[in-house]
This record gives C-alpha cells, sequence and structure tokens, in this order.
C-alpha cells in the first residue's frame, strides 16, 4: 500500500499536486474502546502514507474523554495519538481530524463503548474447569465454500495433505458446543484464530498478519462473537491464544513498520537458539539472553521487539481488546518466556489489574519445575523478577506423568517419576492453578505414546482429572486419534471424523467409531461429568501415598468431611490387593467404596480392597 | 553383657549378694573433651549394669567444671551425667564416684583436653580443593597380618571375594598421601573408618557397631591421628565419614539400648522406603514421612531415633569429638535427609556454631536440584525448614554430566543437559560450595558408565574440574577402573592396583599400568595440579553458553583482569572452528590461547579457534 518507489512517489506527489488529497488512514487500532476501564489511557496506532506529518485534533468527543498528545514511533507513516478517558467518561463517538502540511484533512471516527455488566470481575478459568483445546482448521466445517477476500494467499487444500488447510470454521465449532459440554468440559481453548496470511501452513494460526482480524477462512467476526457467547450459555468459557512474541512475515509491519525496530534487527537472519534457562541462570551470557529473547522463532516468524514502548502498548491493549470484545474466560499465551521478560510483567500486570479474576496461562515448554515456577504469579523469584500470569502449562508434570505409565517402576523411574513431580508442587506459588495436558498441538498423540494402551491412556486422564491442577484435554483423543511417535504436526492436527460432510466415521453422533473408539469416549465423558460435579476436586485437599508394589495412590480430602475420593492407579496385571492400612490418614472409618465414574466398584472386605486388575480407579469412599 | 535371662540375673544377683561389687561401667562416653568450647553442657552417657540407680557425685574437678545434673535416658543400665564446663575452665581430670544403692562405688576419671590452637577457626573444605575418596579396605594394606581383637567377627578374606575384607589400612593410606597429593588433591574423605563388627560386607563401615573406636582391622586410634597429621602436613585435609541415621545390628545398643526408644521400633520390620521427596511434597502423607525417616536403612542397619533428646546429643557430641581429636576439615553425612530433620537442622547448627568455617557435605541422593537445595544453609525453604550444612553432593548435575556425554545433543539431550543443569544453579544459595563428582562408591565406574570411552571421561573430569564446584574424584578412576553398568558395591570397590604386595601393577609407582592407564593418570596429575593453583578456578565467575553444534563453552573469568579460562567440550570428530565472536562478553581483545594443562595449543587465526577433534580443551586466554 504504502509507496517505496520513486517513480510511484513521485507519481503520487503529482497526483497531489494536481488533485489535493485528503491523508490516508489504513490502520487505526484498536478498532475501538470502551470507557470504565481501570487505565484511563489509550493509545490509537493509527497507519497510512506521510502520517508523521500530519497535525491531529480532536473534533468531539464524549463527556470525559480527551486528546491528551500525539507520539511518533519513527516511522513516516505512523502516529500515535494518545486519548485520556476519565472513570466517568461517557461512552460515544470521537471525532479526529488529521491535517497534512498542505492543509488537506481528514476526519476519523472513533468509537467508545459501554462496558458489559460485570466485565472487569469475569471469573476466568480455574481449578473447577476442564479444557478442551481444539485446532479450528482440523474439527469441524461448516461451510465448505466461502467468499473470501482476495489478499489470502492460501487457499483451503486437501485434507490429504496434512500441511494443507483444512477449513473447519467457526460455526462448525459452534455447532460443536453441545458436544464439548456433553464430554464435560467447561473451557474450549481453539489455537489462534486471528489473520495469518502465510503462503503455507498458515492453518495453526500462530503468525499473526493481522491480530484484529478473525482470519475469514475460519468466518467473520461475529462468528467469533457468537461461538464465545453460546459457549457460555452451555457453561462454557472461551480461551484465546494469543502470540505476544512474533508474526508472520505476512504482516503489513514487515514491508512498513511503524518504526525501523518494531521488530527484532540482527546483522544476518538470527534464530533463538531456545535457550531458555539463560534467563534464569545466574552464569549465562547476556548474549544468549539476547538470542534467546530477541532472536527470530524462524525465517517466517519475525519476533516483535516488545522494548520499544509502542509495540508493547499496542500488545498490551490488543490483549485487553479481545478479553472485552469476545467476553473471555482467558488467555493462553504462546512461547511466553521467548519475549521481553521485563514487557511480560508488565502485559500481565495490566491484565490482571483490568481483570483481577482472569486467568492467564503461559506456555514454557521446559521439563524443569523451577523454571516453569518462575512465571507464575506469586513466585519469589531469586533476582527479583515479578510475574503476574496466575497460571502455567505444567510441562513437566506431563512429562512425568507419560513417563511413569512408559516405563517399569524404579528408584528413579515409574510411579516414582509421578510421585516425585507431583511433589515439586512446593516450589510452586499455586500449583492448582497449573494446566496439566495429556497432549496438545505440538505433541505426539497421547495414545501413540502410550503403545496405543488404552488402559495407560485412561490412567493418564484419570490422574490429570483428580490432580490439584485445571486438566487440559486434546481434541481426538476421545476417539483415540493416533500420531508418529515423533513430532509431526500436521498428522497430529489431524480432521475430527464427522467435522466434514461425508465423512465415513463421526466422532460427535459416535456413528461409525470402533468399539475401542466408544469406550474411550465414554469414558472420557464420564470422567469429565464426574469432575465437573465433583466439589472435593475443586477445591479439596490433596493426599498422595509414595508409590508401592506398582501402584499409585492419591486423595481429594477436605478436613471434616468423611467422603473422599481416591484415585488408584494400578500396574498389576490380575487381582490386586490393597489393605487400606497402607493409607492410615485417609482411610479410618471407611466402610463403602463406590466407582465414582458408574463402573462396578471394587469390593472392600476385611480392610482390603480387592482390584480386579491393571487400571486407573476413581473412587469415592464413605 | 547385659544379663537378660532371668537364670542369669539371679545369678549376678547372689554373686553381689555373696561377695559385694562395686558398680561396673562399661562405656563412658565420648572419651574425653576439651575446654574452650562453644557449648559449655557435655553429656556423658555412661552405660554398665543397674546403673540407673546409681548416685553420681563430682569428686574433683579442674576450675570451672561441674556437675550440672544427673539424667536418665530410661533404660535400667545407662546415665546421663551433664557436666558444665565454664568458657575459662582449666583442662585436667574430672573425678566421678558412682555409688550403688548397696553403698558399694567406683570411681570414674575423665579427661578434659586443652584444645588445640586455631581449632575453633579451622578452615573448611572449600571451592580450592579437590578432593579423593577412598575405600580403606580396597586401597592399600600395609600390614597383611594384625593382631586383632577377639570379638572381631568377620577376618580379611580373600582379594577375590569382592563382598569380603580385603585388609586396606590406615598406615597403608598414609603411605599413599603423597601420591594422592602428588595428583592435585587437596582433601582425603575415607569412608567410614570406625567399628563395623558386621558378619558380612563389613569392610564398607556405613554400620557402626562402635562410633567412637577406629575399626582395629584398620588399625589404631593413633593410625588415624597420625594420618591426619601427616596428610594436613602436605597440605591435604581430612573428611571424615559420619552415619548419624543408622548403626549395625552388630552395635551393642542393639542388645542393651540405653532406652527402649533409642532405635526406632515398629511393630514389624519396616524399611525406608526412600521417599526422600515425602519431606518436602506439601501432600504428602505424614506416615510416609514417618516411613521414610524412621524405616530402617536394610534389616541389618536400624535406624537410630534421633527425637529421643539423649540419642540427638550423643551423636552431635560424637561429631565434635572427631572434628577436635582428629582434625577434620570436614564432614561427609551418610543417608543425610534419612536423619530425623528436625535434629539435623539442630546437629548441623551446634557443628557449625562450633565451627564457623568447617564445612559439611550431605549426601542427598536426588536428581532433582530443588530437593537438593532445601538442605543448604542459606535456602529460604517454603515450609520455614532452616538447614545449616554449608555443601551437599551435587546428584543432579552429576547426572546431567554423566547423561550429556552419553547421549546425542537434541533439544533436551546431550550438553543441553548439562547447561540446563548448572542453569540450575539459581535455586541454589551457594552452587560453589557443591561437591561435584564423577563417582563414588555407591556408583559405577565413571569408564564404563561412559562406555570405556577415556576421551569422554576427560571430558567429564575438565568439566568437573573447571565448574564451580568443589570436585570429588573417586580412587581408581585415574587408572580406569571399570564395573558393571548396573550397581554392584564389591566391583565398584575394586582393590587399587600396588595397594597389596605382589600386586603385577601398581598405580601408585605407575609400574605395570597400560599405556592408556598411565595417560588417563597424567591427565588426572596435570588437571588437579593446575586447578589446585588457578585463582581463577577457586574464587572466579562463572559464564557458560547455551551449547552449540556439539559444542559446549564455559569461562571462569574475574572482573577486570583479561587472563581467562575457557572450557570446551567438543563432540565433533574432525577439526572443529570455533569463532571467538560466539563468546562476545568473554573474547574481546583475546591473543593468544593456550592449553592450560601443558599439551599442544589449539591456533587462534583470524578470531577462529581451531579445534584439532573432540575432546576437552582446558584453555587459558590472554
Amino acid at each position: 500500500m504504502h509507496p517505496r518507489s520513486l517513480p510511484l512517489t513521485l507519481l503520487i506527489g503529482l497526483l497531489s499536486l494536481a488533485a489535493p488529497a485528503a491523508p490516508r488512514i489504513d490502520h487505526l487500532e484498536p478498532p475501538h474502546w470502551w470507557v470504565g476501564m481501570k487505565e484511563p489511557l489509550l493509545q490509537l496506532l493509527v497507519e497510512g502514507p506521510d502520517l508523521r506529518r500530519a497535525r491531529v485534533r480532536l473534533e468531539q468527543a464524549p463527556k470525559g474523554v480527551g486528546l491528551r498528545n500525539v507520539d511518533y514511533p519513527g516511522g513516516a507513516d505512523a502516529v500515535a495519538i494518545n486519548l485520556h478517558i476519565a472513570p466517568q467518561a461517557q461512552p460515544g463517538t470521537v471525532t479526529l481530524r488529521l491535517t497534512d502540511p498542505q492543509g488537506n484533512s481528514v476526519l476519523q471516527r472513533f468509537e467508545i463503548k459501554p462496558r458489559a455488566p460485570g466485565s472487569a470481575q469475569r471469573q476466568g478459568f480455574g481449578p473447577r474447569d476442564a479444557i478442551y483445546l481444539v485446532v479450528p482448521d482440523r474439527f469441524a466445517q461448516d461451510a465448505p465454500t466461502k467468499a473470501l477476500p482476495p489478499h489470502l494467499v492460501e487457499p483451503i487444500g486437501s485434507r490429504l495433505n496434512p500441511g494443507d488447510r483444512h477449513g473447519g470454521d467457526l460455526t462448525g465449532l459452534r455447532q460443536a458446543l453441545p458436544y464439548i459440554a456433553g464430554l464435560g468440559f467447561t473451557q474450549l481453548w481453539p489455537t489462534p484464530l486471528v489473520e495469518n496470511n502465510a503462503a503455507r501452513y498458515s492453518y495453526h494460526g500462530y503468525g499473526a498478519s493481522d491480530f484484529y482480524r478473525i482470519d475469514p477462512r475460519f468466518g467473520a467476526h461475529t462468528d467469533y462473537l457468537a461461538l464465545s457467547q453460546e459457549a457460555r450459555q452451555r457453561g462454557v468459557g472461551l480461551i484465546q491464544d494469543i502470540v505476544l512474541n512474533h508474526i508472520s512475515t505476512s504482516h503489513r509491519w514487515m514491508q512498513n513498520p511503524p518504526s525501523s525496530d518494531w521488530v527484532n534487527q540482527w546483522p544476518s537472519y538470527t534464530e533463538t537458539h531456545h535457550a531458555r534457562m539463560s534467563l534464569q541462570d545466574p552464569h549465562a551470557a547476556p548474549s544468549d539472553r539476547q538470542r534467546f529473547a530477541s532472536g527470530w522463532f524462524s525465517p517466517n516468524m519475525p519476533d516483535l521487539n516488545q522494548r520499544n514502548p509502542f509495540v508493547a502498548t499496542y500488545l498490551t491493549q490488543m490483549s485487553i481488546w479481545w478479553v472485552e470484545e469476545a467476553g473471555l474466560s482467558g488467555i493462553r499465551t504462546d512461547t511466553y518466556s521467548y519475549s521481553d521478560r521485563d514487557f511480560l510483567a508488565r502485559w500481565s500486570a495490566r491484565l490482571m489489574a483490568e481483570y483481577p479474576k482472569l486467568n492467564i496461562v503461559g506456555e514454557e515448554w521446559s521439563p524443569h519445575p523451577a523454571v516453569v515456577a518462575y512465571w507464575q504469579r506469586g513466585k519469589r523469584n531469586h533476582d527479583g523478577y515479578v510475574s503476574h500470569p496466575p497460571s502455567m502449562m505444567d510441562f513437566p508434570l506431563h512429562g512425568a506423568l507419560l513417563a511413569s505409565l512408559s516405563e517399569s517402576d524404579g528408584h528413579d523411574s515409574g510411579f516414582t517419576k509421578l510421585y516425585e513431580a507431583l511433589a515439586h508442587d512446593f516450589v510452586y506459588p499455586a500449583p492448582e492453578q497449573l494446566v496439566l495436558f495429556e497432549g496438545n498441538h505440538d505433541t505426539p498423540r497421547v495414545f501413540s505414546l502410550l503403545k496405543e494402551d488404552a488402559t495407560a491412556v485412561r490412567m493418564a486422564l484419570s490422574f490429570m482429572a483428580t490432580a490439584p491442577r485445571i486438566p487440559q484435554f486434546f481434541y481426538g483423543d476421545e476417539v483415540l486419534f493416533t500420531s508418529p511417535a515423533q513430532r509431526d504436526d500436521g498428522r497430529v492436527r489431524a480432521p475430527m471424523p464427522g467435522g466434514w460432510a461425508g465423512d465415513a466415521a463421526n466422532a460427535f453422533s459416535a456413528a461409525g467409531l470402533s468399539p475401542d473408539q466408544r469406550a474411550m469416549q465414554d469414558f472420557v465423558r464420564r470422567l469429565f461429568n464426574w469432575r465437573k460435579a465433583e466439589p472435593l476436586i475443586h477445591t479439596g485437599r490433596t493426599m498422595q501415598y509414595a508409590p508401592r508394589d506398582g501402584v499409585y495412590v492419591l486423595f481429594r480430602y477436605q478436613p471434616g468431611e468423611s467422603r473422599r475420593v481416591m484415585l488408584v492407579l494400578n500396574k498389576n496385571a490380575g487381582e490386586t490387593r490393597l489393605p487400606l492400612t497402607h493409607f492410615p490418614e485417609m482411610t479410618p472409618g471407611v466402610r463403602t467404596v463406590r466407582d465414582a465414574l458408574g463402573g462396578p466398584s471394587p469390593t472392600l472386605q476385611d480392610g482390603v480392597l480387592r482390584l480386579p486388575g491393571r487400571g486407573a480407579y476413581v473412587l469415592e469412599l464413605r
């Protein structure tokens, strides 16, 4: 859009001379705002040819809204307009006039809306919830053909090609809400939905080409709002996946950045080396910290420079805008630690100041509890760093859980790993706020990792649902999706059967599923519907026992309440006898044992629990 | 010794009636004490038949020494005599009179000695030191035949049987001091030397049958003092290995304990389950904590009850006694966390109060930094626990170091493990005080673990010698000892060649060693003699770089000093080019690169270091 070549510039200059034209505004972001936010300042980033030279005047504004000042990121084609919105300001329309040095001017309207009631005090997702993760392009398609804007370069491709766009959309996802809610999930996390105009692999959405536009291949902005609204009506909160660290090379900023340092620059292409621990390491080389945080994520994912205050403000307002606009219950932040550390502290502080009960879950892909804990709100860090996200993805416990079920028990292996991983809760300020997952869009499928052993999968899911965590489930695992054991994104993110017209099987209706698939889907439904209604899981305390003879046991309980939940993971084949005296704190007075998921209950005789064999047992004790 | 059966009691009773005898004192411990200790109270534990009924009187005492009171552990045959030794008390002999109800009495003398000058301010081992660990029974024998007291049940056996006593002794070890010092080591840690009167496997010494007696199969008490003295003269400190947690079933206390709760009692035999993390785990079952700390270590290693204050005082005074008596530079504490946690806090506080610069290194066999850090002095713990040992064995970094050299590099493997393990230094209050080892008496031999790859061993040793740690080396690794890859104590603790008359090879003289053995021994000698003289290793700061292309690099430096130590571990076969620009903080102005160990130096040309191939490079940069 911006004239960069001399002849074109000349041409436009001549045109201007010939026919004086108004300054052109190509982008003004955020698109609108609200009265009654905690932070009264709002920065509008306005992009258009030569706008640095424009004068800005407030022509009209609702009561309590004023123009504070005008600021310049540095580029010729960007101006930042700082508004002040007083606490008691009225909603309405602001009218700005931008005038170029030749005296030509343009009027720009900007709407300031009333907030939805209770918006600031919205309840974010938490330990009462269970999250269902979908890759929207791969989940369900409502409209096979859509009229797409011509600037989108990658068309809907073939479902036979794992890297192509498959064409799942928002209305398809909305129609699946009864299915998701019916499985017992209370939160929906779709991978990013904003426009990603990459030439290939655009379906995953992790490279934004427009932070404020829902990708038209998923549907319209209103489709997203309708999804959120209907989900809320069905008791399902919406978590938006936001990428602060990087954008797509197809973003307009790569052609014409608001400032020369908008994106991190290197003498030659420099990629992050993923040395995340350089941030905590007291022996780290500063150059390693810089490369980690400012190196590009990949050649087509340039790294935003959040040390630039205009970039930081843009990203912060963008995040708040989506919470308010789409009624979110939380944010999942991609590649959390790869962003500038000080920016992250301010970003998360601002979000939590605007929405004190919101939840933010950061992705820190480390097997080390001390590293993940560093980022959680409330952690007292060795270097004084203060972080604000209430939650983090629990990669350490995820890894230990799958390892514990994949290897035989020993001094440092099998259930010992699970026990010691949960015991590490002492390093977290609020372990029950961590999100524990059996898999996600970046990991191989759990069924394949556990060697297609459905019993082992049930053990993993049962732990996830009873541990003091927020569980997160990955779409398709309820129908035993498989994948290569090594990372293979396209195959991991396979299309959900029944999501496309003509599919032979249908996960949503269960038609055409194999008996094993039906059994797992039924198990998932019973497990998470039980969890949804079990207060001992939502707010109970936890007691775990050191694993013994291939058996791992965990209890959830409330002091003063005789009812308890007992999870038993049993690796032994054949009948296993478990004396309740092994659990002296949790079993005095226990008279009845019931399978909490409605299956056959194990016998309790003479204080010995008889388990029929290997498997997961979620029990209610009275 | 104690009459337990009725007929015998009767018999003794009749004998007493027949011929009135003085009360008998079988044991009085500690054997002596010193004036000028920080703690003025001293508790003498006196054991002998029916001593509970004896009256105790102070007949005579040096100035400033008084009898505070008499106390009773509970058993019929023990009395605790509490002395008070004023700060200005004079050395001399205390005379106590014990009188039985029949009026028969006995005099007991107890010596209170002057302290060696500077004793309280002795300098414990630290980052300037390197520790040589020996298993004395397996190291060197001076006297093939010794007159042994008849109560010792296990004789010196055959060196063909890995579980037998081999007959190494203290004078043999003393004669090897020039060899040990010549290798560059400045501290000697022998596994326990106190009497262990078990019927089998007594050689390892980890089950005491007498805390105050050097096992006569190792030599006399004076031999131990002579070892310490000569070591000190050669610049080698002595670290005593003390077991607080358990004793041998052959200890007299198993027949006649000073109280019924002297050793932890269970309804039926209960072994610790090694669930050490139950101590930190916020979800731990109290019964798991109890079983961990109070369960027996093995059927022949009963667990002392340190919650009994007499036991606690006994162990504390015993530890101080050895420091003072043998002029120790530190204590290595076996199975540290298995003892009662509160006792450990008081024990270590008392030791450090008596000797503020002493070092204590605890064994906490966990791969998790957060668990090891819990016990180090200065750690601010989540549960308020305050610990006092300045050092801990660095099991996490040990494991990561060996793993990093055993597997290929990847996102979470190879050098990434080493980098991330050292980066975990942020969880420790004083990481440079941790003891890093390549192996010990409980681990397979490093040469075998690294698949008999001497280059990999040199990489491990070079890291150990340059990292900000106190390195600890295991005897025999300098001549490439091998062992099964799975734990096999007897074979790991093989006899040192040349330690016995007639050995075909001799590690001490290098006679009969293979070229590979000579090369490794020479490398160890050059490495640790260099370390001994290199202040940048003793007090310098550390900077490590994220591993890159199979190369791990660490620097030691001092701000303001241009000389630096650079460690390069290179996994690449063939010439490897390392641009100094990869290390921008550490290499500006570098003009010369020299092999610090006296080997051929790599070339530095146009800012590129050319390494001839795979291996460890310890370099000095100027």
